[in-house]
């Protein structure tokens, strides 16, 4: 009896466990911002070894907006559905011209105001290489993004600003 | 009686000059690419003082494709009225980061197979700084264009390739 009932404790640890797993690498893969190449290009920057954080954010990153990000970039508060793309390129140089190489990571900023009360309505995701399905920030990770995006609350928690 | 001629005729050739001035300020006006920053961004690349061409081409500049263009770069011929632009940025270096600066120049590739069957149906432009009047090529610089294009016939005379 009593190994009966460990082993229905167990199996239902383990459904439960299985199934918040699925949501979860569910709800990353959902999150990925598909299409996002074909968004607007608000910006680009090419970080080089000078820079302090070069390890983790050196090459040629672009950022790209959907239509209601851009609204939020043209002054408007930035609506939920709001999604900006921190995209990250390797860069070889040759003769002098820098070209862009591999991905290095796509970071994902999503504003739902109801699911992310605590950090000003976005979520903050990040994808690595071309791996579409595994987000890879920890809760840790995602409160020091807020941490420093905290500094643009009057402009939405957002860095970039549109270049015409 | 040979003056009153002399001034019609001059007249005249007045009007035919103010007429196709007006003309050339009009279709260069038409042809600048308006809203190509909402277009698909299909690379990038920076171009340092090694480079041969530095003084003309140094900077950070993008390529943006509208929708037919993005045919071509899929693949397909690129249809009539495919426009293709090279946005040319300055650039400002400090601490490792190179951002982008005021725009050099935006040069254009616009197809209409009809109007230009000599150049492999593509019309070559340049609209310097944020002037998006003015066309700045002569006859001559255009063809200049299409010579090095023409080195690209079987990928419709287009160097950019779509980086996904």
């Amino acid at each position: 009896m009593k190994v009966t009932k460990m082993a229905i404790i167990l199996a239902g640890a383990a459904l439960i466990l299985f199934c918040v797993c699925l949501d979860a690498a569910d709800n990353a893969a959902a999150k990925f911002p598909t299409g996002y190449r074909q968004w607007v290009h608000v910006k680009s920057a090419l970080i080089g070894p000078e820079f302090q954080l070069f390890a983790t954010e050196g090459g040629i990153h672009h950022i790209y907006a959907n239509d209601k990000a851009m609204q939020g970039l043209r002054g408007s508060q930035f609506p939920d559905g709001s999604i900006l793309v921190y995209d990250l390129l390797e860069t070889a140089a040759k003769g002098g011209v820098t070209t862009e190489g591999p991905r290095r990571r796509v970071d994902v900023m999503l504003k739902d105001s109801k699911a992310y009360p605590g950090s000003g309505g976005w979520w903050f995701g990040r994808f690595m290489g071309n791996n579409h399905q595994d987000e890879a920030l920890t809760e840790e990770h995602r409160a020091a993004c807020f941490s420093c995006h905290q500094k643009r609350q009057t402009q939405g928690f957002v860095f970039s600003e549109f270049r015409e």
